[in-house]
């Protein structure tokens, strides 16, 4: 569109006219061309104007997308249902705690022996401040919010190749990353090597910056003292009365850093998606799920495998069996949003278009496994004092997150003691529950020696092993989101599909529910123009 | 003591050694001089051994330093009583909430209208995860414990004299900082700036990290895109369907980034003190105080003012006023634990040596104040997604503090809407508390333009108004450190000083808990060796 603007026109002008020929959905893409749409996908409260003419959607799937598309199409007057495979509704915003039973394919069924209130999110576990959509949900349908710590300094990183694979604490690499970074860039500019970057004015305020970020001394060393210490931690901290007199620690070399690779876990702390303020579910990710539950669960069908979707000029028809009674049922509709997973959705009978088809067809689903072990005791907190937050490690494992909730306390705790993806990913999966908690505990005891000793039990999610998904989330290539994305996302006569796979947000909560607002408010414009 | 070790000597040889002849304090502080002692000052639940032999401990001051020192004393035998000057226990660990009402130096009154939940911690209000001394008493006493949000990359950084005073999100200038250092160190990496400082291997390992640190392109540069962006934020947002892809935002330049003197507000959350994680008690620091109180209030008798502390061969007798009756009371013990914040102290008659009282005299206060403002709606969450952290600004406020607790809360919100220090902390501190809140509502409305519409009602409290403390906490020069601390932690006679005063953690509650753990040990060791 960019290419028509008529130089004479002013940006209001324009903006108006695309608004009046192209409708909303236009005009916010051009909107967007112009550096002035700043906020998320996401535009607050979903009005959807005029009237739903009587009409009805069949929804597929009662994952956030689902459920997302269910509540506002009700309130814009839709006659809506849904249809869920499972026998509760949330999808992959799912919590599993004490007592519940799952199920993988292969057949091996695992039922969660934690103790109340020790639970693990087996898929989504974090909200970060910009997940409006699902922050405005949280907010209107009750689900409480308390922070995840996404970063501790105090938890470890962990390499087998550095310190004789001893853990190191996050606080003195990044601290002493920084101090090395702050005094080379001092370095060169003191003998000027950037004059023909930078001014000798704002190289003069470059150095003030960095003594302050760095921790460095009046020289722009980073050196032994108070002011690395203040970052890195103390020898011996301070306290109070004779004993009192804090001794500094001792930094570690460039090079020790450098060549430890350890470097790499800072970065991950600084990324959009894990920048603070982030958030879980009081309770898990499961409240999700039943914060929806409560608003639209009363138009959910559980226990439905959809097995056909074919759509006429008269309305879409979808098949379905009752898993529970193994009856054959048929239901109806004049329109269908369509939110199961790609892997499942390829493998169900569906008339559409050949480039829908072809899109449904092409996108991998990326793997994940997660396990969460059950302790006797708080350990990482009464022995490590790690409260929350994440250890990284190059041992498959990968991470070992401790829980961002009911800090001290005295009973058993659960660890997420692996969160790994790529090829250590599929290796987990490939194996039994059994045998993957027995080499976690072995990749765990690397960083708490404690992993064996106060180990209570566990369980474990291979993600391409869950039937109603078999995978994670969509994966996208550059190369399938030119081919396939727009294809996937537009309406294929009565059909749309929403869901992560269907987002620039792909395996958050966010981009489902980001997802299925965009899917019914091109339905509704359809409805509105027909 | 470092001077007369024998070299032939095992470092194992001479700890026992040290033991034997000086007593765990004098092991406990050479341990530390060999870097083995890497715990804090508080070494995990006190253990008094031996017997009390019935002595008896007046303790001054129900602050937590008093109550600590109550608390294992009581538990190791003593008999021991406290006089509190107010009529509640916790001194400076203290919540102002709805209800509460605060009568300050000159007379002033304050009542506290805030709505139920709504509070501000006028004194403390932070709890890092090394404090381990507070950190165990909250976990033994039944303090819940949520974490503080320290760092929010959504909040404002703000000056005067940038970006024509207008505030910018801290994401921004910290992506941007980290951005243009992570470029310019590559330059002169690239440029062999530092071949005589670091190797070319450590100089090609420094180019990956700062690649993956800085968010740089591959040719090294910090420029508008996907990577920049998935640290700085987007212009538009990623979402789902059809509308869903993201647009970069553009990074500013160095020289903006540092004219703009904002990098000034990232070195604060790297340090010591606020580095995650951080927590604040459930319900506000008062429960702390609660907390010790469930412990060791049966022991506290409020509402008694020390008049005079005398010491004799026999014992310790204490002159106090009973606030409430007038009343002329006296008490006595074999010893004395006096937590009376010096600048209070320093007027009561007291027979101690040349050295203590020198100590006592030579120690000004620092000054602080802070305001809390009621709204009648969390517009900072509403309007500004900001949830949690702080805001920084070089106006007189300093800073503006987001509630970390009840995020999405739809009723009224308080903000801590000035924290300041130093000049002005006193200008702020001289006023009256209504002219106070009515400055603050205009530094505020420069950060956030709700202010005063959504304004609802505040309070105030400048330390050194306060009655009981005339100041906010110790503040130690390296002179007076060097002539002063060992003479005021000292024991003088049966005399005994405590608080936050009489430790390194000037102004922290650990400072206080550290401070009474050590004087109560040392007490007890006159005692045995007595």
């Amino acid at each position: 569109m960019s290419q028509n603007l008529n130089p004479g026109m002013s940006k209001r002008d324009l903006l108006s006219l695309i608004g009046a020929a192209a409708g909303g959905t236009a005009m916010y893409m051009a909107m967007g061309a112009f550096d002035q749409a700043k906020a998320s996908n996401f535009k607050g409260p979903v009005k959807l104007d005029g009237s739903a003419k009587g009409k009805s959607v069949l929804i597929l799937g009662a994952g956030v997308a689902g459920m997302t598309a269910a509540l506002e199409l009700g309130r814009a007057g839709y006659q809506v249902q849904i249809l869920e495979y499972q026998d509760r509704v949330g999808g992959r915003s799912w919590t599993l705690a004490g007592g519940d039973t799952y199920t993988e394919l292969g057949g091996a069924t695992q039922k969660v022996g934690f103790s109340a209130g020790n639970y693990i999110n087996p898929g989504p576990w974090r909200i970060p401040w910009h997940h409006h959509g699902l922050i405005h949900y949280c907010h209107e349908l009750g689900i409480g919010l308390e922070p995840f710590m996404q970063v501790n300094y105090n938890a470890y990183v962990h390499s087998t190749k550095a310190f004789d694979g001893k853990p190191q604490r996050f606080r003195h690499i990044q601290a002493d990353y920084y101090g090395h970074v702050g005094e080379l860039l001092s370095k060169a500019v003191n003998k000027g090597a950037l004059a023909d970057t930078i001014s000798k004015e704002d190289g003069e305020i470059l150095l003030e910056s960095l003594r302050s970020w760095g921790a460095l001394d009046k020289d722009f060393r980073y050196v032994k003292g108070r002011e690395s210490s203040n970052r890195r931690g103390w020898d011996k901290e301070p306290g109070g009365g004779l004993t009192a007199e804090p001794i500094p620690s001792q930094p570690m070399t460039a090079e020790t850093v450098l060549r430890s690779g350890l470097w790499r876990s800072i970065a991950g702390n600084l990324t959009w998606d894990h920048e603070f303020s982030i958030f879980q579910p009081v309770g898990g990710m499961g409240e999700v799920a039943k914060g929806f539950e409560r608003a639209v669960g009363k138009v959910v069908r559980l226990n439905s495998k959809v097995t056909a979707i074919q759509q006429s000029e008269a309305g879409v028809t979808v098949n379905y069996l009752d898993t529970k009674s193994g009856a054959k049922m048929t239901a109806s509709a004049d329109y269908c949003i369509c939110t199961i997973p790609l892997p499942i959705l390829a493998q169900i009978e569906m008339n559409v278009g050949p480039e829908l088809a072809a899109a449904i067809r092409s996108i991998p689903y990326s793997t994940s496994c997660k396990v969460g072990l059950e302790f006797k005791r708080r350990f990482w907190e009464q022995d490590d004092q790690i409260y929350g937050g994440i250890s990284y490690t190059d041992l498959p494992n990968s991470q070992i997150s401790y829980p961002s909730s009911n800090y001290g306390a005295k009973g058993p705790g659960v660890l997420l003691a692996a969160y790994t993806g790529g090829v250590p990913g599929y290796e987990l999966t490939a194996l039994s529950p059994q045998e993957r908690i027995a080499r976690v505990l072995e990749w765990g005891s690397q960083i708490h020696t404690q992993f064996k000793s106060e180990f209570v039990g566990g369980v474990s999610v291979g993600w391409h092993r869950v039937p109603w998904v078999l995978g994670c989330f969509g994966q996208w290539s550059e190369e399938a989101r030119a081919e396939h994305y727009k294809n996937l996302c537009a309406m294929d006569g009565r059909i749309m599909l929403a869901g992560e796979h269907a987002s620039y947000y792909g395996g958050w909560q966010e981009g489902g529910i980001t997802s299925a607002i965009d899917a019914i408010t091109r339905l509704h414009q359809h409805v509105q123009a027909a």
